[in-house]
């Protein structure tokens, strides 16, 4: 079968997906539907429809709405029937098949007919029934429920500074790293299957360099975050493995859809279609999650419904899942979608979150995250063994582990280099060496690779994978701590207090004329604003400046509002959209509120949470007073909120000034009009 | 088709459904072993394995064992191959069929091959795809996932105190009231198709009748809760709803074996067979829901796990819900056991858990039943339309009705009249009458419904159930409100108040003797022990002692310990059980801990929480003093704490006498030794 010619059950397949995602997603706007109506109700005080009697007339009205409308929406579905002696060829599989049964004595029975679904195409012909079926890492379970949960809370608690301080690094090893890789591992695995006895066309090399890159962020990063590793590197690496997540998943569709368009020689017009189809899904994916996630901060300011913590943590769930979903319906990456979704949720909505619901909501993200992580290895231990369509070839595992070692290499050192000509803050040597070890694979790469094995090929590439992960996960993962030794990366060290240092060090050499301040220095000059300043692209600054004088007071109930950050002319405009929580929101409140401070807080605490040695080592630096066990980094962070309690209790009434306004939204990145 | 001659597919399904309990099951104890290790390797600061490598190192083990273990283990399951022009005729549907596709031009291509998976049986050949599947309320989901939740958190969050109370009454409207309503439906059934045109089997009828004595709890509850209903009407319609959900989900596979084993003429000894099915269920269920529950009190209370509580948290949740896959697993039902383990969860392991797991995990179950109810709801009015094998007739339905009312007056009237000879706290009329106007058919009732629609009786039952659930939910539900005022059930009113006072005149009445101690009463001295003492049966007196002297010292963190309560001959025994945390706890924290204070005082306010009305209106008795926004209940309660508030503030040190730790734990129940 040639590559071009897709079997039309793939495509229905990835149509079923699409159909499965928007029914969800339905169900997702009912029962948000249903949480809004029953706070309205509540709100109003109208007691005679309880919400179960709601959601079942709302789902009354929907289904019959699906029941009459169905039939020209929906792709037409196949059934074939084999009746009696009947044969049944077709050229095209049903979805699905009736098959009536010739039972002896049952001529009067017109119940034997049973019904059989189409379940995927086999490479070959049985020799036994699939047997542990159940017990095999289910893609379509991890990619709609754990994947959704894991990625969102690596966004949702994120420190955000750290991550936008590097955002240019990060995107560079993402984007750029991550496609390099792809095609270096492309190659290699196309130049040397060439000298074995397998079959493998070009195009599956690269979905297979494309599954491969995708660098797994479970497990280096929680035992950075147990050990205290340097910020920087942490948020390097973060970010690389969140980011890269989404790129290969991206990557691997665009390769099946060059592959699609063009069989096995080059076409420039598949090559342009392709990078077309990733630009777009990716820059699709960020307005869904992000315009998901400013619906939610819209629908927690502006109603009342955090009187109610159940229906506001509820709809904040929902919400968020409901994302997830819009992105794989609209035939997007959710992934992306639910990335950008949880930054905007931590940076927007969470501020408008009653207490209450702010520490149910981390909670539950946090239990759901590290269920589902275990979860997906687990599954992944069991279905190397019980994954039927295998196809080791010794030759070919090791092709790849060779593949993945030099690809990994193209993508760190010389980016590296490059990244450092214009970053005053180097990426050391040994960060990069790190970098290069911290590149494990895990749960993307195995679900992407076993995800469709029809072809031999894509056996060879699963079973390759698993190895892959299994070796990396284990091995790498193992052996971090000694590789942090070994490369002389401090840990155990106070976050704030190293970064500081480092900050210290970095503007030394770089710009001496800055002098720095002592360490504990508890006001707003201590930074170092000159230097801060130029590092940032204008694009950045540009951004920084919006989110503070317009986004930040429109979405949240946070202080200043708009009518103080717009100028008089909008007043009216202003007036709409600052609500009476806002005004009279007390100054303190906006120390605490700030949404940032809080995330970084408890972003920590969440995979340190009661480990004893850490908690005790940097237990002193709690002072961001917001009631969390939070323990960081927040040093510099805190040193930047000073002017704000020092307003809020210095009892000065009169609104914030703008500047000052920055000084705390942006943290370290300092004042641009000082 | 003869009853007697169940089809094997069906079997096959039953037992498809047992491998998939058992499935999970596994996962989850693997999950639950390596929070265990995770813990283990946290509490000995090991930190060379990470909790996602040793996930898939666990996974790896236990996927080698079934890879090379299940050819055996596992039922034969049977693979047809269609190929070419090759006929199919079976007298058993296989599982699997895998079919060649002659493509024309792909004579080299051995990868189309493609294979189907058994859906279940059709009644009539398919007129049109089977087109919105997805949208139809599926019972497996219900059944696995949302069920167990929102049973749990009815066990969790229970009165228990008021259950208890109840319990004889709660007993017999369950047990013997779903049987007569389950027979008298039954019969009813049979006698009116008679003279229809329908086809119907006396089993069937019965079934029908098992199916839908299954009355909701949900949507009058949570209106009870919010209106602040008499507090033994409320124990009563929710201990009725709650136990006979698991009595007609048992009584229908009982009626169903029954139904296998003898044809339409009556058997004695396949009822035998059935009623010792049911027993041997119900008992079974008991036996495991208790048992997880102790387990997990056992490792909560013996490893120091609460240093962690995200590890705690998740313990308890996957504790939890693997009782009800084990009970599934072992072919029992899931129901009960997950109803008891939620009841022991929250008299025991609740003590032991950390402040912050209490609270973690009291939110999450209450989130997850939030959203589990809605979403069930929801999914029953959308599959009223999309359901396809529906056969609405208008005879049957009308029928239906007025078997299930005539039924529920049979359950109701001579049980209470029966009830009311034994009891001194007599079920008044208007009670009788609004709980005959509760009983609400939800969701349980329509799972059972849908889930087997083969044959056209079961096509008349699933519409007829539809019918019944929508009409009931919909007008009971909403005329609850209005149904209270008329049967001039007071509202609103503080429920220990009204508890006090109904206990005050109940006694008065009955035992005038006793002279009844003015409400505002605070000594121990205020119970009516003597009136007490006589309602309770032997068996339950002796109950309550066992837990006093020796469950709750042995299984949970709370003072007394073994070493008070037991006799000094067991003294070494007692010392094994004992930890040091029971020993040091102060006791303070013991009239704290006591989780079923807690659990009353939460109870109220999950449903409540927020709601402006019902906080302002009885925040005042919010004494209990426990940090939650507890409103409740807890008068008569309180009052029986104040003997241990008196001994931790007055720093009495000696361990407490055992008729004072008799008072606090079986509450108004009254001592046995005064």
């Amino acid at each position: 079968m040639a590559i071009g010619e897709a079997p039309s059950y793939q495509k229905r397949a990835v149509l079923q997906h699409r159909t499965d995602s928007l029914t969800i997603l339905m169900l997702l706007g009912l029962l948000l539907l249903t949480i809004l109506t029953v706070w309205l109700f509540k709100h109003r005080r109208f007691r005679f429809v309880h919400e179960t009697g709601l959601s079942m007339i709302y789902g009354l009205i929907v289904g019959a709405i699906i029941r009459y409308s169905s039939q020209s929406d929906h792709p037409p579905r196949i059934v074939a029937q084999v009746i009696g002696n009947q044969t049944f060829t077709s050229m095209d599989p049903p979805d699905y098949l009736a098959i009536y049964l010739n039972r002896s004595n049952a001529s009067d029975a017109p119940s034997d007919m049973v019904i059989y679904s189409f379940k995927g195409a086999v490479a070959a012909p049985l020799q036994e029934p699939p047997l542990e079926r159940t017990v095999t890492f289910s893609p379509e379970l991890f990619f709609n429920i754990m994947l959704p949960v894991i990625i969102f809370e690596a966004g949702f608690s994120m420190k955000r500074r750290h991550f936008f301080k590097n955002l240019g690094a990060i995107l560079m090893y993402a984007l750029v790293g991550t496609a390099v890789s792809c095609v270096v591992v492309g190659a290699i695995m196309y130049g040397l299957t060439k000298f074995m006895d397998v079959t493998i066309s070009l195009n599956d090399c690269f979905v297979f360099g494309a599954f491969i890159s995708a660098t797994d962020p479970v497990t280096v990063l929680a035992l950075f975050n147990d050990l205290h590793v340097d910020v920087d590197l942490y948020a390097l690496v973060f970010g690389e493995s969140v980011l890269n997540d989404a790129v290969a998943i991206v990557l691997s569709e665009s390769v099946e859809t060059y592959g699609e368009l063009s069989a096995d020689e080059f076409s420039f017009e598949a090559f342009l279609q392709s990078i077309g189809k990733f630009v777009g899904v990716f820059a699709g994916a960020f307005a869904i999650g992000g315009f998901m996630g400013i619906l939610t901060a819209f629908l927690t300011k502006f109603t009342k419904i955090r009187d109610y913590p159940l229906l506001e943590t509820a709809l904040f769930f929902l919400m968020s899942y409901s994302t997830f979903q819009a992105a794989e319906a609209a035939d997007l990456t959710g992934i992306v979608a639910v990335l950008f979704c949880g930054i905007t949720q931590a940076h927007y909505t969470y501020n408008n979150l009653s207490a209450d619901s702010k520490v149910r909501t981390k909670q539950l993200f946090e239990l759901m995250n590290f269920l589902s992580e275990n979860f997906v290895f687990l599954y992944i231990g069991v279905s190397v063994f019980t994954f039927e369509p295998h196809r080791w070839h010794a030759g070919f595992i090791f092709a790849s582990f060779l593949a993945v070692v030099v690809a990994r290499f193209c993508n760190i050192y010389p980016l590296s280099f490059l990244l450092n000509l214009g970053r005053s803050n180097k990426i050391r040597p040994n960060f990069q060496h790190m970098m290069m070890f911290s590149g494990l694979r895990g749960a993307i790469a195995f679900a992407l690779a076993i995800r469709e094995t029809d072809s031999e090929g894509r056996q060879l590439i699963a079973s390759a994978t698993m190895s892959i992960v299994l070796a990396t996960v284990i091995l790498c993962g193992g052996f971090t701590t000694p590789m942090l030794q070994w490369l002389q990366i401090r840990v155990g060290v106070e976050e704030s207090e190293q970064e500081l240092q480092n900050m210290a060090g970095e503007t030394m050499r770089n710009i001496p004329e800055i002098t720095e301040q002592p360490e504990n220095s508890t006001t707003a000059e201590g930074l170092p604003t000159g230097t801060r300043l130029h590092e940032k692209a204008w694009l950045v600054r540009k951004w920084y400046n919006l989110d503070a004088v317009f986004l930040k007071p429109l979405l949240t109930n946070s202080r200043p509002t708009l009518i103080e950050t717009l100028p008089p002319s909008c007043v009216a405009f202003a007036k709409m959209f600052t609500t009476e929580e806002q005004i009279t929101q007390g100054e303190s409140h906006h120390a605490d509120g700030d949404s940032d401070i809080d995330m970084i807080l408890e972003q920590n605490s969440f995979s340190m949470d009661g480990d004893g040695l850490s908690v005790g080592e940097i237990d002193i630096n709690n002072s961001g007073g917001d009631g969390f066990k939070g323990i960081d980094s927040g040093n510099v962070n805190l040193q930047m909120q000073q002017p704000h309690v020092g307003i809020s209790s210095g009892s000065r009434s009169e609104p914030l000034q703008m500047e000052e306004v920055w000084v705390a939204d942006v943290s370290d990145d300092g004042p641009i009009t000082p």
